[in-house]
């Protein structure tokens, strides 16, 4: 602490990512990163960036990828909004679209930027208890609020949200923006984007950082009505004008021209995950049912930090949140064949 | 305008940054930047690791670019923070430093971003008048405030500020946080980095988009006491976990290795500006004494927003600012030996 922080970072509690040990080589199975790398074409494509224009600023309004990433969906540019990954799309999300003194509504049970969000940017929030399943209690989004966000599929649990929920909790906001956070919806759940040329009050969020792997390059983007869409590049343009660098620019469009390899690697991921999920029943484990590229699991005899450590030592990291309600729980990213094997093979050792 | 719109968005008048038409190719002496490429070593890098790890998170921490200037600079890593251009790094040190309800001092004539971040964040402010020839009236900052920010060379104007002004500054407002903005400061000016030790209420903010060629890459950063940084460190924790991507770390950390080839650039740009200067002032125009990559001119006998669109006609591009006091000014960037040939021939077709 010091006298010249202001007044809202004395106060700060920020994010923390997981961790990046550098003292031996982890099997990572902590940040739900993709486990295939991305595809060559997109490598290729950046590396063809990498040129002497970089002497020159990218475009600032980044037309060419919102083009591209439009008609991906069957959108148009102006319901694109792209940033420098999702975690920046919600940041100015929650600029853009929430106000101080008018408490916005997020499960108590979900990613844990949100409350930090909240707390850089003056927004008061009311957290909605998820039911004992940690399935969403649709109605209590219903009550008087300044504003709603949730994953779907949610994390740290992985569990969907189905389609007909986001649209009632749509309908009974209409003055309201309602904020789905897809960044997992590429291994499971539904989109809502069918969802969007109905509900001028939908902002659908998702990234390149895991179906696309590229978590290295922080691309990540907005779907929603061209007002909503407006006022985000409204809180850009106040902040940066530039978030995107050209190569990274240059990768995410040859991204979404890569179809049959991005299904290949989804569809890869998804049926690991299955695998993995079926062995850790068999071991008496309980796998919250996931749509994601993660696991969120509990054993009843052994204590999920105590499991989490003895991971670590076995040189496999994973996620342990020391929270209420899910302080029992570790969650697990889905890795490739090859590494979940070694991961069933450890835990087995220690609850067997 | 939309009902969904934050109060704060509704308010907002965003930083317009400078055209980029492509209705033809212009020569581009608008935005500022390095007409010489970066150097091959850099993208070189930045090709290299265009690779399988882009699957995986940067290290959010940034240890290694951070290591990498402070030992460029003579500090330590605890007095680096590095972030997605220096127009991020400054929008995070409104956040850090300035707080509601305590105006901050800025020059009245100076970056247009740094309005549009106060009413982004709720700061207010309150202008100091630079004198008649555009230099900073160092007394006017000693008035009670809640931090200062000013660039140096300022811009538009180009204008120095030196460094027994700045110590001045620092020493009138020890309980605030002073902001010198250096994006500048390599085609000139001297830097501020001699008084970090002494002051820790000191932030240096600069930039690898102006003399180290690499604005398509997003890379600023600021310098300042270990208190500071980690405010800062605690804004981007709350935003963005990860706000530089693999390439553009290993293009930067490149760029402060080729030192030879930054001090060729930089030099060339030095020496095409004071040729320019002087070719302009015989043909009457004032130029204010610039210590920057761009120059600041005037001519008594030609409205400068007649010269603006002149020029844009012929296929340069210049900027132009429709406001009190530089209204008769032109902002014109250094270009290659040949681009400015050719905008002198132009301008003096013009004039002549």
């Amino acid at each position: 602490m010091s006298k010249y922080w202001s007044q809202v970072v004395q106060k700060l509690e920020p994010y923390v990512p997981g961790e990046q040990p550098k003292d031996k080589t982890y099997i990572k199975l902590n940040t739900n990163e993709n486990p295939y790398p991305p595809s060559p074409k997109v490598l290729e494509a950046m590396r063809e960036t990498a040129n002497e224009n970089l002497r020159l600023y990218p475009t600032p309004t980044c037309d060419e990828l919102r083009n591209c990433i439009a008609e991906y969906h069957g959108l148009k540019k102006e319901q694109i909004f792209v940033g420098n990954g999702s975690d920046e799309v919600l940041a100015f999300s929650f600029l853009a679209f929430f106000n101080p003194n008018s408490p916005i509504l997020f499960p108590d049970i979900t990613y844990s930027f949100y409350p930090v969000y909240c707390a850089m940017f003056h927004i008061d929030y009311r957290l909605i208890t998820l039911k004992e399943d940690f399935s969403i209690p649709v109605e209590e989004f219903f009550a008087n609020n300044g504003g709603i966000i949730f994953p779907n599929p949610n994390a740290p649990t992985g569990k969907a949200v189905t389609l007909q929920d986001i649209e009632e909790i749509l309908k009974h906001n209409r003055d309201q923006v309602v904020i789905v956070d897809e960044a997992y919806i590429d291994f499971g759940g539904v989109s809502a984007l069918t969802l969007i040329d109905t509900y001028s009050n939908l902002l659908i969020v998702q990234t390149l950082s895991k179906s696309r792997s590229l978590a290295g390059m922080r691309v990540g983007f907005a779907m929603g009505h061209s007002d909503l869409i407006e006022a985000l590049d409204r809180v850009k343009n106040s902040i940066n004008s530039y978030t995107l660098d050209r190569v990274a620019l240059a990768g995410a469009m040859e991204s979404f021209k890569e179809e049959s390899y991005f299904q290949d690697t989804r569809q890869k991921v998804i049926a690991t995950r299955e695998q993995t999920v079926a062995l850790l029943e068999n071991m008496g484990f309980q796998v919250i049912p996931s749509s994601a590229n993660f696991i969120f699991i509990s054993h009843s005899l052994f204590a999920a930090e105590e499991l989490y450590q003895q991971l670590r030592k076995e040189g496999i990291l994973v996620r342990y949140f020391n929270k209420e309600r899910i302080n029992n729980f570790l969650r697990v990213s889905i890795g490739t064949d090859e590494e979940m094997e070694c991961f069933i093979k450890k835990i087995a050792e220690i609850v067997g």
